[in-house]
């Protein structure tokens, strides 16, 4: 793929009305940018408009920005933004494969975002990360408030300033307090094909009620629990032979591949929240 | 494959014990026959012990069973049959996919069955099921009492004396004193990846939680709804484009492949039932 | 989905120019159509633009036509259909799997198309056809020159004036004076992955070289056997337990599967032909 | 799963014949050892047998193996094997992947081997494998002929006395004297899902073809490059918006999760090569 460099994507979402594609690409084509690829949608239920557009060339951006104010509906949210690498806070507890392929697709360029810390309320990962030369914060919760603690982390993980926080197999809730902070920009992996299997050992359940498919399911975080908007899943199929213990182990590989997919639609500035849902511009 | 002319298929469950795979290979090659194929399986929960062998060659099977009896623990389950078409009963209410798909199939020897006659609650299906020269009955279901209903189609379906019935999208709930009368022996689609959408409308509960697959879920009809026994399961991917409807589109090839599937295995005498899960030798 | 009824779409392809977008949405928006979604593809290599719009209202065709041809570059190619039902002629021989699927779908309204008549070399598929009662042309093929055979296929198919022709395994070359009539217009299935596998036999080869997936492919037709642009291709896993038989038994369900969901694509307009490959806007 | 402690895998391939499962389980049986699983194939074009038998217990092992040489055919192959982890040397480019997810694994415990060492012809990858503490050894093929190079890459490879290699996006070819020292021993992923692009810059062939799906192929690495027994093969779908860059990322994800799945196959010795096929008893 071409390299960024001087590249831009503008995201608009607004409520629909008639012309908004032919008054916003003549905006940019006034502009004299290069567009390289537009998507649209209009949500059927919502009646909102979506569009993400990628271009390079040189404009006025804050003359663009007011250009299109004018032009769109009132309410219309527009972000325009560099092509560039964004900032992640990682929160794990203690399994490897997520983080462990983070960590890898980050330090070779697999992945369009730099792991600035990995916050842990165990200590196990914290020799995996220090390899990699990220910082690791224990934060332990043992015997801790659940507020206390994630305010705790919340602190630590406002240091680095991070775009998006991405739960890599945290294994506890966040509190209400602590999402708000970061409304949408919470990233996690759930170990089922959601709405299967919400809540607590998902694969003990997928195994009690003999599914012969198992998944994962990444999502934005919200205030209730496995229930936000879902970015992305994918499954793999099990059969009698496996045991709860098994269909774990083959879990992993469709969580870690999952949530790297997400992740890189997220980074690439490819997801918008519709309510409940996403849009994905894939 | 080869023609299936004098080949048989042991079937054997019982409580797990040593030697049982020594035992019953010994008895069967101290008669000569040849065996084609060998599965077994002890389930880590409940240790009961499953076997199925094919094989071709003549022996006395009544002689063969009382050997096995003597073998085997008490209360071992021992079904010797003859490969052969099953005979099936379907029950429909007016989607054409699946019933479509197993017509063409039974017609054209893609299925190792014969449907002996359609059941239905609407008249719909009644033109496509005749193009077959299969008897459709129309026991309508208006107005009508759900037990006195069932009981109605069932006294239909005894006259064909099936193997196995198949709900081919047929949309009501079949009453308990229906279901005693086929037990493990009723094959249902439900147009989810279940446990995910019980219940009705799955597409319509899909689309508001904006899943990014869907699926469809064969599974042995019990009296909980949509929790019985699941013999095959499978997914497509969808998008913030599919609206409810593109979804139900969309599964329909889903739920037509996963049931000719569960059925290819069921005809083919490959699916144990354990507890509320299959074992399913393919 | 909502009725089609007064609903359009416009196709555009022509060499990129900065604008494009701008200047084909402005004049839709001039004429105060109501745009159901837009998808655009600008190829890397070829530099060429592709545009497939969905709108609905009542605008004068020839008017809106000449002005997008006054807009666009030279060469630019543009059509304008009104959404409707297709007209297919199916090509057979004597499998019943693909033809099945495509009568049933066609019967229920499972695909936007009418099928005007199956012409086969053999006769095997007369019964089912009938059944539908949809005319059955038997040209044999037998000790027939290939290409005095073809041309009188091609003298039945065009008084039926088909907009496409679907090979529902059809197991014969078509010569290039077949071809070139019906360029782009003609849908084949391939019993394998392309480009894996060409030529006769593709589950036997796949049988030899013991692969773990097999699938399908469907393609337009050129003269270069199994080398048209590839429209849909899906894989089955299969195993060391399968025959060439067993394999091709299990890549059935992919093949009718992959033909009738490019079937979808191409009848809804949804397919450009870019040099040997497609663009799909799914 | 349960430890594996005194746990051994009884790997059997001879002629076939009437009763060999009947005569091998009764050996097993005699000697009061617990069998776990049993699985068994006849190759229907060789009529070889394979067995594989997991089993605990304490038992002579000599005795065994002398009792089953008695039982079996002449020229059978017997391995009895203790359930342990295997040692691997990884060879590798520059490429960081599938070795750093092999890393992980491995360090982790998610794969039932160590790997000892890795041998690269290009310095890129030492800064990765050393964070692990595993050895790296920089054989450069810069200049050098290749039998030359192989030879002087065997020669570090034997000090490790390694049970398999694997080359983790290794991008050079093997001559046959290298290749012979670890026949059936050498696990290779294959950027395609072959026979489909074998050679060079599959990718780059993927996408002048314009295929819809991409995949990996995992296999044991003879003579004839990309020729070799098949393990095991993924697919992702792709599209039109994907460049042939694009291709190579997304087909990244598939390359290290085929290679992994392969590997834990082979190492818990699930995988017999018969002829130029594998049975995997999964």
């Amino acid at each position: 793929m071409p390299k960024d460099i001087n590249r831009y994507v503008l995201l608009i979402d607004c409520p629909d009305a008639k012309g908004l594609v032919s008054k916003i690409s003549t905006a940019l084509f006034e502009r004299e940018v290069n567009i390289f690829s537009n998507r649209e949608f209009v949500c059927p239920e919502s009646w909102q408009f979506f569009m993400r557009t990628e271009f390079s060339g040189t404009t006025n951006h804050q003359e663009l920005l007011n250009a299109l104010q004018q032009i769109l509906p009132e309410g219309a949210n527009i972000r325009l933004a560099e092509k560039c690498k964004k900032r992640l806070v990682v929160l794990a507890t203690k399994e490897s494969h997520c983080i462990g392929d983070l960590l890898i697709r980050s330090t070779y360029d697999d992945l369009n975002a730099t792991i600035e810390a990995v916050v842990a309320n165990r200590v196990t990962l914290g020799p995996l990360v220090e390899k990699f030369k990220i910082p690791f914060h224990l934060v332990s919760s043992d015997n801790r408030d659940r507020l206390a603690h994630a305010m705790e982390m919340l602190n630590i993980i406002k240091t680095y300033n991070p775009d998006y926080l991405v739960l890599a197999k945290y294994m506890r809730v966040l509190p209400p307090e602590f999402v708000s902070e970061y409304k949408n920009r919470i990233v996690n992996i759930h170990h089922s094909f959601l709405p299967a299997f919400i809540g607590a050992s998902p694969y003990k359940q997928a195994y009690q009620r003999g599914v012969k498919i198992i998944g994962a399911t990444a999502h934005f975080v919200t205030d209730n629990l496995d229930e936000g908007p879902i970015i992305g899943q994918d499954v793999v199929p099990v059969n009698h032979r496996f045991t709860s213990a098994a269909m774990s182990r083959a879990g992993k590989d469709v969580e870690k591949t999952v949530l790297a997919k997400a992740l890189d639609l997220v980074v690439n500035d490819r997801v918008f929240v519709n309510g409940n849902k996403t849009i994905v511009f894939d």
